[in-house]
């Protein structure tokens, strides 16, 4: 059995892991489940999975946990000897640290918080190889990717990564200033949790997977096209060499990607687990991004580019003005006036320790606090994050 | 450089073949080139590729070709010691016996004449797996399903091939009786042969890849679904044990498949292979097929189920019915009829030799003739193959 970390446990993708682990229960022992601030659930899923391991992120919840788990801090939870997987499906900044000390362990690290890798790509990347721990991404757009690399060499001519185009892809632009968060929250195809929804809407999700796709797959960035694929049932393409072109398709459901990374290179039957049915009519459709109408993914694409602190600065800028949005204390537009405002006035270091990273993270969301309650007519929101 | 033999060398095919070697003039030693009775184009290859043996059908045209390339029975050109990679691009039964000498030799065969498999594929197999040479597909979907497949286990739980419907996908099924060979011969999205292109029309063709894609992949007949696809674009899908689909997809362009199986395992960039273009809006549509508007895609379906000798019938009283067609003697829906009625006749055997196949074939071909010539209203034509 593998022992497993998952952080992140009462989000999105910390259940759907736990719904893998009940479709095989012989395959995984959990040693250790981190949440945030749901203790109920948390609770709940310490009672039915017995971790010898728990962590919660508020003070006052530690001394409230089930008996026969023990607190231990994310960092060092991921690095006992019990552990041989570690789910990553933080949010945000907030799996940067585990996962750089789970990869400097050797562990595997399945990666569902993408923030990690646009934070600290390279150095993710580096850990993984010198230590020998594997960086298996989770995300759905990745995973396909992945998949459809599998048996083939790295020479690949082109990733096409595929874009509902998110809640808002068929709002008119001068409308996106007066959305509501309920209507960022209402993802055409996908069901995730509240900040990717809204990066979804956004694009700024798209433009993370962009960066992603460069690092975890060492292509450059000329090689990786983005088009819009509203059914979201071709997760991604490759192109290999000889131009014939791969994709991994699939009704939208994060069990599969999930199920991938946790019994790579293994493939299990899981009855759970919807397939496409190819009986009734189908129609998938592709059209070209507009990006004048996703500020937020060109954004991401030149802090990306740019690189050093840039795309860390992003990242925290960008998680400081959604959980604003979503807060309802700056409009939906706000949140690419933030980011491009913060990654303007930062001043960019190489990133050569894991403290330069959390060094640009901690600036980024004080600076983003402060663009953000700059927003006229709305209150100030520096104490926000 | 491989030492390559085409049969079929001026078939289309064929003759996308040699556009490959032209590509890689480096990778191939052209050393056998056979047709059928297009003299006038394998002189002109051979003046261009300069082979050391020729093969053409017709006694009359043996003494017209070229000075240097001496004149080599099919079955004994694959089986000479510079010979690496035989490309079967003949069309019908006439690949059979040089396939099966290739085989026995232990040549690697890059099999686009797809009646071989039909005729006899559970002994082609048996041939490649006792003496080491492959048997790679060529053909667009079971060459899909071979990349799909690339890097995966075998334990797959569905191959979904797609069928672009044919020339007369639309055409209300009362008018198919009087539909003439010029209307048959208008394939939607491919360029193909004749031949193959009224079995795209009749859906035989479809009924083939599924016999062929049982014994290539090895899989039960309730793991292959067909769907219709009018676009080509996605040549055909697996879904593996864990629920994943994976497709590969591109222009309808032979040439893909035809050099992934002349370099495979390796993937060469070749220009002149156009790539799917992204940045166009593409729909890509599923349908169910319809089996009552296709019967022979029925009639295959039950001759490959029912085994012995009657796929090697079915082939047979194919090449004739369609052959007859083209020639104006019979009607389309006729093509059926007849091969219905050949299949009815026959008495099978199981096969335990080449000479069981070859009986069949000739018995089916003779009965076919027989079977047509009685068509109400029609000239007979039992004298015409």
């Amino acid at each position: 059995m593998k022992g497993l970390v998952v952080l992140g446990s009462t989000g999105s993708i910390g259940r759907q892991t736990l719904d893998v682990v009940r479709a095989f229960p012989d395959e995984f022992q959990v040693v250790g489940l981190a949440a945030g601030r749901n203790l109920d659930l948390l609770a709940s899923q310490i009672e039915e999975f017995r971790p010898r391991m728990a962590f919660c992120a508020l003070e006052e919840h530690r001394g409230l946990l089930p008996d026969g788990a023990e607190f231990v801090p994310m960092e060092e939870m991921v690095c006992q000897s019990d552990v041989d997987l570690v789910m990553a499906a933080t949010i945000g900044g907030a799996g940067l640290v585990p996962t750089v000390r789970a990869l400097e362990k050797g562990k595997d690290v399945a990666l569902a918080n993408k923030e990690v890798i646009i934070m600290a790509g390279d150095m993710v990347m580096s850990l993984s190889q010198a230590h020998g721990g594997a960086v298996l991404p989770v995300d759905s757009e990745p995973s396909a990717i992945w998949q459809c690399l599998r048996g083939e060499s790295k020479a690949v001519r082109r990733i096409v990564i595929t874009a509902s185009g998110g809640a808002f892809r068929d709002t008119p632009p001068e409308e996106l200033e007066t959305v509501t968060p309920e209507q960022a929250l209402k993802h055409p195809t996908w069901r995730m949790g509240r900040k990717i929804t809204v990066d979804s809407a956004t694009l700024m999700n798209k433009g993370f997977e962009v960066i992603e796709a460069r690092c975890l797959f060492d292509v450059t960035w000329d090689k990786i096209e983005v088009v819009v694929h509203p059914q979201s049932v071709i997760h991604s393409m490759v192109e290999m060499a000889d131009g014939s072109m791969k994709a991994q398709l699939g009704p939208p459901d994060m069990r599969l990607p999930i199920q991938y990374a946790m019994f790579y290179p293994q493939r299990l039957p899981n009855p759970q687990i919807p397939t496409l049915d190819t009986g009734v009519g189908h129609s998938l459709t592709f059209q070209p991004l507009e990006p004048e109408r996703y500020p937020c993914f060109g954004l991401a694409l030149q802090a990306g580019k740019d690189g050093g602190t840039y795309p860390a600065v992003l990242s925290a800028a960008d998680e400081v003005a959604v959980e604003l949005f979503l807060e309802g204390r700056i409009g939906f537009t706000d949140i690419q006036r933030t980011i491009g405002q913060v990654l303007e006035d930062h001043r960019p270091t190489s990133i050569d320790s894991l403290d330069a990273v959390l060094e640009a993270d901690r600036w980024a969301r004080v600076r983003a606090g402060e663009v953000a309650g700059q927003t006229p007519g709305r209150p100030g929101v520096t104490s926000a994050v």
